[in-house]
């Protein structure tokens, strides 16, 4: 099977490859239409590892795709030949502990594409568990239906931020996922959503949106505008979509009394976290690892048209440039939100 | 003072009347501009009694009001004269064991306007806590600033719902709590709002709405409905508005297994309730009083844009017509959502 | 291999049956030491049907079942042969939407230990899934794993409480389920449990345990009770455990403004609701099938001394007496608590 | 009026000193029979200052009350004069937005006895509002009702921590507030709750209590203890309560996917906090600051006998001797827990 192979760090090709063919009773097989570009992509790519998970072997990129049925195992009643579809790229032990408890992502025997030694899906055709792929309506493209896995995360982010509904929101960081919580927080009940960035293109794809109001910190104080906002009493969530860990200096004073801090970013330093800030106003602190039980949501939201995430695919490219479309993504563009790669018609 | 009082059942004056005026120390005093007419006050005009609320004396009516600050007490600092501001109508005991809880809807001390025997704001001005007084923003009329209060009845009603982002919920009853009730949903997550009323007219109201999706149960299965769109699994979330005893025939079937029934309308004769059917899915079922808490989040709503009341609003009358406008609210027109009284300039 | 058939409706056989045996890959074995006799069980024998569920061919009995690891499917890992243990026995479809969520009790396709048409574990020796299976601690006697099941129930219905420490409770209905309801309850985080009934005997067992405080309602009124005991307040938490449609009339004036009311017992006949009692205190009810995600919390409750059910298990039959048990059961004395059966030494 | 006045960083007098004593409607008059020394008197003695409070007037110690009502004022419906009753140290704006939501304790303007410039309660007679003093019942001393104020920290972490019944939990630091954090959790629902730190004596105290499970770190791994005992999982719940920043060390190693850390102990210095292993388990960090709504929640606990708070009183001083009560607990010894002084007879 053709495939974009990251052969080790650095190194990119398209051949061949050996690649599990077999449908499973419980499984289906998808004919890949499109597969979005992903920063972790990249990162095995420039990087070769991102924390323990490190590239020893050749490994198929990909894991944010859309396509359609081309085969259903026996036990499968949801899904049939020729369903649009997108497919959720963890795939926990089913009968593990943290799976009953209805949070597979944090199954520590998750399997998770394009996470070595687990291969991604840029390849034309894959095998997945039925209980993992999500029918696409007729009215959500390939194209968004790629986009589901970006922005479960941050529905993720606004689902555990238990959002009162005409709640105030800040996202601290414009970049893709920022955007896509900014987009979830506003879809999940929030009234306005300030998201801060120091790059100015990025804040201006933001600003296209009704709700996100876009924050230049290198031209306005983030903690001023939220005080002037909210009359003094603070933001209801702040979300921490940079990863930066300036980001948590005085973080708390963004936030009202009895608030709540999500932490989607990941830090790659060490952070200096202000506890007494945090106690003084008993806030709460959620976490977002990856996401569970919103792959659904998210395309509901999407079939609505209560969000509308066409306007953050940059550029498309075909399978055969899918080099080049890495290599564009490694540059790090500021007005580059999401490239994505066709491999279907 | 001039005032709209209802003098007994079916009898009202506009006429002067003594009503308290002086201004304590954590109050403002308002010069009222606008009043809906609600449900509840044509219920005493036309009954004389809600339950264990009974006219004895002269009453002034109207609980749905936004006005201008026009003096405010010693120790108000979040309001000034000349504010713009819309009213929370019922005033707890701040320091009963409810409102400490947060829970001041509750609390059995709660005095609420126009419910006897407590004067309502049918008159120019009324004094009010600065604790209840919300600020409107600029772009927020005072006809939305009076309809803050039948919205923040739904926006209770999605709270205690805690809608997770992109859940799909039913609305029954498209009477204004119903749209008001749908039209919350939205925007505090939900993705589809399926809306069921036998009335044609109050459904095309609500037709005007993206995401509020209108089912006419005299010509569709409200249940074969929400199957199909869900695939058989339920909606998420149903919220009863209609108060009619006969929304409970069967109520559970449209839940998901888990899902939350809310309880917005009150039935006034006794209901046979399906308990196995609600066992057997394990559902939640949230009732609904009031609100707390919300009309500031209401407002932000409003203000944001996310939520347009104005197309509920049918007819406004001058002051000097409000007994006019009470006799058209009895009447119950099926396109009559919301009728104002206009007292300012 | 030998076990106790219900032939049909009233008669029961301990005779030689045809069982599955084979050991799946996730499965393990064990041999049955104790089962306790639920009032299920007892229902099948003396009415052949529970609702929808019809004993049409004959089908062994029992579900409340502690015994020994006998052999593990080749991808167990936390199980080994001589481990002893309990078994929660409703088996759902483990890629289901319900399971995902991790409320695998309300999936539909659950398949349950003596419900028709699946066979039940009066029998030496079940075959199981380990995921469902719960290793005893050397502290835990077979006799006490075999109550883990119904006290499983108690533990759902105080978890889906959401108690509050230090919250006074009422449970309507001194039965085995009411008993399990309050020492959950008490274990959950109440501080008293007012648990109401009409029978003497049944309230004298409850009376054994500190906190548990019998009300015999044929004596003192509940209401009046709980009242005085929380200053006119109400209680925070009510469960009904009873299934008796009486117990709902006034339910409501138990609880205190925005507490719960929990559903346990199953009423055979149709209740009259108030829903407008529920409306004005804004109170949450909750529901309870069975029970998801707390076999592993009861044997630690269990384990750690906090909650003892040893005084409620009645009298132990020997397997060949399973009959007489049974037909001891069907009495319903009200001194009897469980009665349980032991296959093993 | 006598009282124990701090004059100084390091200086305290027993000496006269004028005092409000003016009973307002709202109000009652306590004589005060007990009154327990915190850290937090202490820490201003010795230190003059804690974070942004400053000494800067001679300022009256004392915040653990206990006592009898004296005088009511005349809106006071709940208490009446000869009423033994506890109080809560902090009294909020009851009109601010935080009050109202119902999360007093995080209301900017809260005046706190004993934090500089509000006197303390270590004098015969105080005037305290009415919603803020919580009657004892009969069986609970005046010693264990001035214990009310540190158990009610533990409550609030135990609260804020939302147990499921049947939790495992670890306190790290055996300080007085890590035991009532570990009473706390067992009472709200913990089965049972490894309790961790350097000192012996100290851990020998909380050995005396059923459930909680004494863990020197000198001797033992905590790691390894919680790792064993849950099979590897983890605990559910984690509070810091030492203060200490090498707590934080691997901390979420100590937590099951999905756990909650909730944070009680304030530390003086930065935290390196591990965010990354945060995220990877999707943790919930909660943080305690002071109470709220849980006083009469702790009464209930104490006055049930399922939370005993005698063993922890280590010595009891004459209201004459309490300058030596003071520079005994300046010394902090492990053994004692609390001490307290006694005004009544």
């Amino acid at each position: 099977m053709l495939a974009l192979v990251l052969e080790r760090k650095g190194e990119l090709s398209l051949r061949e490859i050996d690649l599990p063919a077999t449908v499973g009773p419980d499984d289906v097989k998808v004919a890949i239409h499109t597969v979005g570009v992903c920063g972790s992509d990249v990162h095995y790519y420039t990087h070769g590892a991102i924390g323990p998970f490190v590239v020893r072997e050749p490994m198929v990129l990909g894991h944010e795709a859309a396509g359609t049925i081309t085969d259903v195992g026996s036990n499968v009643k949801n899904l049939k030949v020729g369903d649009r579809v997108c497919m959720e790229p963890g795939v926990p032990n089913m009968s593990s502990r943290a799976t009953k408890l209805g949070i597979y992502n944090v199954d520590p025997d998750v399997r998770f594409w394009a996470t070595p030694p687990v291969h991604g899906v840029l390849t034309p055709e894959v095998v997945h568990p039925a209980a993992f792929t999500y029918k696409l309506p007729d009215n959500v493209s390939f194209a968004e239906g790629a986009m589901v896995e970006p922005f479960a995360v941050g529905l993720q982010a606004a689902t555990r931020a238990r959002i009162t509904p005409g709640d105030v929101a800040v996202v601290i960081g414009c970049g893709p996922i920022g955007i896509m919580t900014g987009l979830a927080a506003l879809a999940g009940g929030c009234s306005r959503v300030f998201i801060s960035d120091l790059s100015e293109p990025k804040l201006q794809i933001a600003a296209q949106y009704s709700g996100l109001v876009p924050v230049n910190i290198t031209k306005q104080s983030l903690n001023d505008t939220v005080s002037s906002a909210t009359e003094g009493w603070g933001a209801d969530v702040v979300f921490e979509a940079s990863g930066s860990p300036r980001a948590y200096d005085g973080i708390f004073n963004l936030l009202r009394p009895g608030g709540a801090l999500v932490l989607v970013g990941l830090p790659v330093e060490q952070v200096a976290f202000d506890i007494p800030g945090a106690i003084v106003k008993e806030a709460r602190i959620e976490t977002v690892f990856r996401y569970a039980n919103n792959f659904d949501r998210a395309v509901n939201l999407i079939a609505s048209g209560k969000v509308d995430l066409k306007p953050l695919i940059t550029e498309t490219f075909d399978f055969k440039d899918s080099i080049a479309a890495f290599d564009r993504a490694a540059k790090g563009l500021p007005q580059d939100v999401k490239l994505q790669i066709r491999l279907g018609a």
